[in-house]
């Protein structure tokens, strides 16, 4: 298996899958990912929040790639295992005008620039109020191109991923993205050091380690589905489907129809009893409600309640 | 302080502030109910699949109270401790027609009845295939009477609390709720051994020990706040702030807005601090997605963030 790397600079503003892949590489090959941040450098230490007012949106949200991965087919999954993500020693915050669950109620711009214990993971939100976050990096925009044709801004998540904000996808978890064309087409970006589920997180450049590989036995895997190491957010090991709509109500039906067909699929049961092993065992989060038109809501299974464990 | 008991029959069909209490109770003192499965008795281990389709649904979900606590008045706050929460040695769960996040796609009933291993804390959804779910007993039924006239419905979660279906507000866990009307007017019910996000949980019968307090210094309490103990469904303490509306956005963005409203009134935070904590720390749950026409919402915020802890 080899590994390859991808610079800061070899990104990209929108998905479109006319886009010329920067690098070709074997099913299970290894990519270190140099990113920066989601501002695309707009933002640094030095900074005032003047410079959040006089953001320029179209720059932001860059995506480092594509990547074209041999044998990736219509139908197939790409597998995503994170093997590593580390964060710089400095991130930022923000209350960008017209953008979070809170938007119309917060109308000024904000920024605050952090300092990140990289060394022993934490950041202090406020040392004298005693508050401070643990460092739980993750990278915001993982994602594949989709079968159709045109630009489709990186903010919004889509089936085919991209900002889908989710925390879970730490170090140690594996991240399942459909295939809609040939290569698969992979790209990422948007480092988190940690993030809620309301608004900007702290964002910071990182570098990852990524290893992709095309699965051909789940055609199932029609929006993201990512299984979560036991570490970090949670002790347990989940199993997560996730519904991507611009409609939260319908997101929740889709991420449930989602794993209730992962159920089936996986573990042999009809679906009625998925169906009501959900409706005990499962739990709906929204891990992105912030990056319109569409949400994207997880259902997650934990893995400890099957003794026969899949793969 | 005093302990008092409230039986299986002493229950009520709908909210509304002009049921007579069936206890007077101190500030501080201790309540244990012994309550009926949300079927208020129409499901029991002998049935068969017809018993959910003849359900009588105006029978259901009765709550047991309601208890008038000295002292309270409106614009206090009820502090709901609870103490311990035992279930009965068996359960059900059922697909219900015309219930739940996907009853119209799930249009046949079809019923469960599970044996409740209560001693070592798990029961099997299916013993050949492996699977077993770990019990963890809450009421998803905790509220006190609204301040309008006229009965409401048990069914949907108000911001007076009621149907919240939290599954966090387990044994060791602290419920504060909105008092409005003088003496709260307090209920619960509705047992469950387990539960996950998106449809009927284990349904069983409860016996539960409530200690209930009247809190003078929490006035902006205005929709249920909780606090999770460090144990069962997570390892971490958590401060929880819910918002309950018709919307699922705008549940969404209530549950956001009070955590922010709570984190500068307890940690002399300004809002936008508050609001940017809460975008890099806070998650946001489904608590209650299927009792219409309300949603509930859950902002939580890990407690071990905060150095210089809150009672």
């Amino acid at each position: 298996m080899s590994i390859h790397s991808v610079a800061r600079n070899q990104s990209h503003l929108v998905w479109d899958n006319s886009i010329q892949p920067i690098l070709r590489i074997k099913s299970g090959d290894t990519v270190k990912f140099d990113c920066l941040d989601a501002s695309n450098g707009q933002i640094t230490p030095e900074v005032t929040v003047e410079s959040v007012a006089s953001l320029v949106f179209s720059n932001l949200d860059q995506v480092n790639g594509p990547i074209f991965v041999e044998d990736a087919q219509p139908g197939d999954t790409l597998k995503v295992e994170v093997l590593s993500m580390k964060t710089a020693d400095w991130g930022w915050s923000a209350c960008i005008p017209g953008f979070g669950l809170l938007s119309d109620e917060f109308l000024e711009p904000a920024l605050k620039i952090w300092k990140l214990n990289t060394k022993e993971g934490y950041a202090y939100f406020n040392e004298e109020k005693g508050i401070k976050i643990p460092l739980n990096p993750f990278a915001g925009e993982m994602g594949v191109a989709q079968k159709e044709k045109g630009p489709f801004s990186t903010i919004p998540p889509y089936n085919t991923g991209g900002n889908i904000d989710t925390k879970h996808v730490t170090a140690g978890a594996t991240l399942y993205l459909p295939v809609e064309v040939e290569g698969a087409l992979f790209s990422m970006g948007d480092g988190h050091a940690a993030q809620g589920d309301g608004g900007t997180a702290i964002e910071t450049p990182i570098v990852a380690e990524l290893r992709l590989s095309v699965l051909k036995d789940r055609p199932y895997t029609r929006t993201p589905h990512f299984k979560t190491p036991a570490i970090n957010v949670s002790n347990e090991e989940y199993y997560c489907t996730t519904g991507i709509e611009p409609d939260l109500r319908e997101a929740s039906r889709a991420a449930l129809r989602h794993m209730i067909q992962y159920l089936v699929q996986e573990y042999d049961l009809d679906p009625v009893e998925a169906y009501m092993l959900c409706s005990v065992a499962g739990d709906l989060r929204m891990h992105e409600v912030v990056d319109m038109p569409n949400y994207l809501v997880g259902m997650m299974m934990p893995s400890s309640i099957f003794s026969h464990r899949r793969s």
